[in-house]
């Protein structure tokens, strides 16, 4: 097992990142004040490993209530987030209750956002369970829910106790939810930790096949990329926290151009990458062979790499309205080289619609 | 004008309080960081005043949208709240954003709520126009909004960048409104400021006229006991913002046992208030003439003093479920003198009863 302290001072808090860490109290019960907990997790995840975690908080001494919500984002709106209010407030569950998230990024968005607005504050623990919400969103402390007119646009900034990362659970995860995780794994080394990446390019087969040494220093040294870049802009004030973004104004615009849902985010998020690859290439800022050795790794990931026939002029407006970009200058995250994002609002229009138009070329060598 | 600052550390705000304010740039543009601002108000309050406030932002060069609530407890909830989200969408409102309240306690929680949660944080100017808002509800940062199954139940602590508070405003305020306010400004006198009291004592006539410089004194001086008491205690971690709630215990229940509405909260914490003090008084804490002065000046102010016709064991159900009760004991605020308040859970049961019993008799001298 390993251990990775999250330094936010008085919020700091550990991620525990090993095999079957669902069975141990010792890494669920010293972070529990109360004796009350809600269980929240989906019609999915529930079935597989609400059980396991249920018995250790039972055997704990704990009352355990639990919340099911329906899976899928199209539920992460206020009307479902109230049937986790519902279930507190039916268990009549005091300010000194703790919720624990057990499911993927949907669940812990809305089992945070929760645990953030009941009684105004409560205790909140992640068990992450898909590698995407183990690799981001155990560390930042997002959450929130979507409104009819945007993606999470209501939330609050609120950070676990304690976080889990089971390497076990990935086992039952559908192969393109693996691989959409892995584009965010991939991501930091993309932006900010060249080490990591050629550690992944030797490390991809295995990866592939979930091994869980391997996935869980692939887990460690994303949380911990993570970690350092929200440490140093906790409530997302400066630019640092941007480059996290890498991939994902291209990637915007592609989930938002074929409707949410049809692409998933990391996959989204994996072309849009080698899209920003494909214009700092043409910016001169990294090489052709730069840009194959990106295309390699995602491909090895099974992660799409070209962008679906979408106008430039389309791509364009959809990248325009994301809320990344302030004052109607489009900002964008480019590598300055590969191994560190950098944030500008100056690359030039013209080869920024040389990207937008290479579509199936970007495939290619 | 009357300049009150509330101390907490960067969250710290200042509190203008004098005539007319409402048209005064200098108190409400210094205050909005960007350049697009949501006034949110009622359907009540906005025909009075919000041309006005809309005027001076728009006149500093300001984006001013706006969204107008029904009036009205029944609507302090989710639904409605959404009308704010829907309007800062709708005009495509950034995080730097800024939320004016300008309306009483339910417009200003469900802003200040709404601007915790937009964008997962934007800026938030409170306009208060009961005074029961100037007072209470300026200071302490609570917002949040009702769920079926229980008051202020979800919710967040989130500081205003400044508050407003007129004292002209107040003369449109419907009489029991603002009786219901001066409970709870006594209330400050009665927990912890003996000379309040009994400057109170000496203008109680001039503050029923709504004489405008006494208002602002009155204002100034609940706004500094509750920043006082807020300041040792911003997130209610310990007793101390409880003394807060003198009157609250046994007033809720009035207000549950009643159905919602039907006495104004303020009256119920006046009558509360004074059930308070017969108990303190039937504890040997405060004297019977300590009794008559508190029975005289909510009398004065316009507040009833006789609770409604509810039997012991009714009154008790109420008060057990009150959310200040914690572990199941009956905690209650009583008054160890005149002027200095104190939680306890060892009131006896017996002394209770007979002031549940008292009815009628809590009116007579
Ligand atoms: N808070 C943050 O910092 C942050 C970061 C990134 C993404 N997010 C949010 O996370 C969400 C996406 O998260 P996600 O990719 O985990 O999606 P998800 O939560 O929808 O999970 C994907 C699918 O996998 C299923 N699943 C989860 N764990 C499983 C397991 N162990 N075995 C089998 N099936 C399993 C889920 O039920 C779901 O059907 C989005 O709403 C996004 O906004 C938040
Ligand atoms: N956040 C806090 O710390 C805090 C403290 C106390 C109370 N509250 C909340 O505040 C609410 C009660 O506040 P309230 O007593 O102000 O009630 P309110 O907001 O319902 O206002 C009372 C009535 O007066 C009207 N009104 C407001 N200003 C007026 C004016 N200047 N002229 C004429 N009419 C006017 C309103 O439209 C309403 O009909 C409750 O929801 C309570 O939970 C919050
Ligand atoms: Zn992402
Ligand atoms: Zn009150």
């Amino acid at each position: 097992m390993q251990k990775l302290e999250v330094q936010l001072g008085e919020r700091s808090y550990p991620i525990f990142i090993g095999e079957s860490l669902l069975d141990r109290p010792e890494c669920l019960l010293p972070y529990i004040r109360g004796r009350q907990v809600l269980l929240v997790s989906n019609e999915t995840v529930a079935p597989l490993y609400a059980e396991r975690v249920r018995k250790v908080l039972a055997d704990g001494g704990l009352t355990v209530a639990e919340a099911i919500l329906p899976d899928g984002e199209a539920y992460k709106d206020w009307q479902h987030l109230n049937l986790i209010f519902d279930a507190l407030l039916a268990a009549r569950f005091s300010r000194k209750a703790t919720l624990v998230a057990l499911g993927g990024g949907v669940v812990g968005d809305m089992t945070g956002f929760a645990a953030a607005c009941y009684q105004r504050g409560v205790d909140f623990i992640q068990i992450p369970t898909t590698l995407l919400a183990q690799v981001d969103s155990s560390v930042g402390g997002k959450t929130g829910i979507n409104h009819p007119l945007g993606k999470n646009m209501i939330g609050a900034f609120m950070q676990p106790r304690v976080v889990l990362a089971d390497t076990t659970v990935l086992r039952s995860l559908p192969d393109r939810e693996y691989s959409a995780g892995l584009a965010e794994v991939i991501k930091y080394g993309l932006i900010r930790d060249l080490p990591f990446l050629e550690w992944l390019e030797r490390h991809m087969d295995g990866l592939m096949a979930r091994d869980p040494a391997l996935l869980a220093e692939a887990i460690l040294r994303s949380c911990r990329n993570k970690a350092e870049v929200v440490a140093a802009d906790e409530l997302e004030q400066n630019d640092l926290r941007a480059l996290l973004n890498l991939g994902h104004t291209f990637g915007h615009a592609i989930e938002t151009a074929m409707g949410y849902g049809s692409w998933l985010h990391g996959e989204a998020v994996a072309t849009g990458m080698l899209m920003a690859a494909d214009l700092s290439w043409r910016e001169n800022w990294i090489s052709h062979q730069d840009v194959a050795r990106i295309r390699t790794i995602l491909v090895r990931s099974g992660l799409p790499v070209v962008p679906p026939p979408v106008s430039p002029d389309e791509f364009l407006r959809h990248m325009a309205v994301d809320k990344k970009n302030i004052d109607g200058r489009l900002r964008l995250v480019l590598l300055r080289q590969l191994g560190r994002a950098v944030v500008t609002d100056e690359a030039d229009r013209g080869r920024l619609v040389a990207t937008l138009m290479a579509g199936e070329h970007l495939g290619q060598a």
